[in-house]
């Protein structure tokens, strides 16, 4: 876990209120939820392998038979947990506070999560996560508004170019049963589909033939995978959809898949290409996802930005009602080592300079004078060094834009403020 | 813990938004930590009562053998916890991080924190503070600009009129050794004068009797609690200070005392009443201050709204080397029901409510036709209810300035968008 130091701590704070002032743009609305969630709910199954990297909150007042006990049922040592993801919270909230919200619900949650990751490049420990979710539309009117306002907030960053891979969870599992795959083989051939950028179609077929799944299917997926141009993506659009599916697919996903990028197009016509892709193959990794999936992909990083996709069934096991829901996660720590210098404030930031003998009275009289003028918006008091080149070098990295040199007895408001650089 | 809904949030961040611009101007910067710190570290004995409070979490990989063992010794049953408070993390952040701040380092520090209190109203047990804190610097000047920039922030929040108690612990330390109690004694009677506003004269010198702490110290400090005027609190001056001290107080700590209070009173010329009070007996629970203390009191509620001190010699328990510091925290949950309505934001906010057969694509061109405008800030789309009116109220509670209806076939650009009201 990480320290963050002023320079840091700033650009992160000015990516945040970006991104938040987009997503409010579009209509969406913030909620926040405690980042201790009870035990069981997380660990209920929901988190995929996640859950296996949370951190557990000791329970309070255990004593010495109380610990004992626990060794042979260590779930008694915990009662709460730090999150590993704000899907799960937003679940429970949503259940908890339903009688308060909108039939139609759109949801932002800024916040940070926890995995006990081994630490590497890129992986932490604590780190934060921007999630928009739309509750309660069943229609891709809700996966649009999610695209739409995920491009529209990378682009607010600096970071046009953005392209949004989608695909169906739907479509992936009819795909699979026309194959041949019996029902319960298919979560697990999802997990090597998964690999098929990385391994290509002989090595996806090698590992599903190790894998022992009903030989037949494995001979008729690959190949279809073989088939030419099976793997090259081409513009979004009806035709180009049946085409990157076996044929026969079920009219209902397909005319969804069309609507959400015809939704998408129409939004971001001024935009430039669309920033689509209907990748066939895309799986995500989580289990909870009922029907359309999305990964977040930009031309300057070979990983994903962000991602998400549609999960109706995880509300209901909260609430005991279905209702549907849809979220697009944007991965904060990955965007903002991307984006580069946001405009910095335009109002005057002032280092005021004091020899040691100015009484405290005089220095923050003259700080206030300063602050009351209405193009300064911060006052930095030093005082005097020897080395004031560096000293003002340093203000100036700090994103100081002036500053002023004060001795005892200077009249209030007469200071001359130069400029820094 | 709690869920805050889209009204409670925005207000929350609003409040956060002001006082963060707030702390800047005065020319602190903001730094982040982990919420997560050492178990070791959150109980070094730092942090009073409130170790007592906090949160553990499950060291990861105990077998049951493990947990067994920790029968004898729950310490390894936890390897880290939640923080109680911001002020123990940012030592250590600043004994970590020195060699990258300046020798005079201003820090803001926003972000929750925990405790296992149970809970009733006003307690939570996540809870936002906002401190600022000065490192390296001894002076009065640190003093100042703590209560300056914290006045000014409940200014700017709408709560003027904030006033400041102060007082000094050696000054405390030095009036208890005057009558005669022993250093041992003095940390219990501490305790007991943090009672006298409730319990009077009388009630502290029974409470002290009852402690058998020497008793001719505990007739001199009754005998000098029962002066005339001793407990009314005069104009903030030197010769109010001596007078309200027992005869001979050091000139050093009256030095101190009367400096920050010239410079509070210079800087907040224009602001009315002097916003100070000497309180020779108030006491700031924490075991860690070593000079000056205060408590930010406002007329509208009779508890205080934050308060703070020196601790100069915390970080040198984590650095092996002294620093003088000094911090002033609001507690934001108890200024955020306090603070009336914030300006609303001033750019239109519209709710496009569509018809059902309208396509999605339709629907996002417009919305984003509408976001493409100067003055549209923010776009709900909502599909027509069969109570257009219970929406419209709803979405102007939510801040929504504006609705426009939209059919199918509707020129992209040409919406009439309505006052709500």
């Amino acid at each position: 876990m990480r320290d963050f130091l002023p320079a840091d701590k700033a650009r992160r704070e000015r990516v945040l209120a970006v991104i938040r002032e987009r997503y409010r743009a579009h209509g969406f609305d913030e909620i926040e939820t405690p980042v201790v969630e009870e035990h069981g709910r997380l660990h209920a199954g929901i988190g995929g392998d996640n859950e296996k990297l949370s951190y557990s909150i000791l329970r309070r007042g255990l004593d010495a038979d109380g610990i004992r006990a626990a060794a042979d049922d260590p779930a008694a040592l915990s009662d709460l947990g730090l999150r590993y993801d704000l899907t799960v919270p937003l679940a429970r909230f949503y259940a908890t506070n339903r009688g308060q919200l909108p039939t139609v619900f759109r949801s932002i949650q800024i916040g940070p999560v926890w995995r006990a990751e081994r630490p590497q490049k890129g992986r932490y420990r604590q780190f934060v996560q921007c999630d928009i979710d739309i509750m309660g539309d069943d229609s891709a009117r809700a996966e649009a508004e999610l695209i739409v306002a995920s491009l529209d907030t990378i682009d607010a960053l600096g970071l046009e170019g953005g392209v949004v891979r989608v695909n169906d969870r739907r479509a992936l599992d009819w795909m699979l049963d026309s194959f041949g795959f019996a029902e319960d083989e298919r979560p697990g051939v999802l997990i090597t589909i998964d690999k098929l950028d990385k391994v290509g179609a002989d090595g996806v077929a090698e590992e599903l033939r190790g894998r022992g799944v009903t030989p037949a299917a494995v001979d008729a997926f690959e190949a279809f995978l073989k088939r030419p141009k099976t793997l090259e993506y081409n513009p979004y659009g009806e035709r180009q959809i049946r085409k990157a599916l076996p044929e026969g697919a079920p009219d209902e996903i397909v005319a969804h898949l069309v609507s959400l990028g015809e939704a998408v197009t129409a939004a971001r016509s001024d935009a430039g290409e669309p920033p689509l892709i209907y990748d066939p193959f895309l799986v995500r990794g989580m289990g909870y996802y009922t029907g359309t999936i999305f990964e977040l992909a930009h031309p300057s990083v070979d990983y994903s930005l962000g991602g998400g996709g549609r999960y109706d069934g995880m509300i209901g096991r909260f609430l005991g009602q279905q209702v549907p829901a849809v979220g697009f996660s944007i991965g904060f720590e990955r965007i903002v080592d991307l984006v580069a210098e946001l405009e910095a404030e335009s109002a005057q930031a002032v280092v005021l300079v004091h020899d040691a003998d100015v009484p405290v009275a005089e220095l923050l009289a003259h700080k206030a004078a300063l602050l009351r003028e209405g193009d300064v918006a911060r006052v930095r008091l030093e005082r005097r060094p020897k080395n004031l080149k560096a000293l003002l070098e340093r203000a100036s990295a700090d994103g100081y834009t002036g500053f002023a040199a004060l001795r005892a007895g200077d009249a209030v408001g007469d200071l001359e403020v130069k400029p820094l650089s």
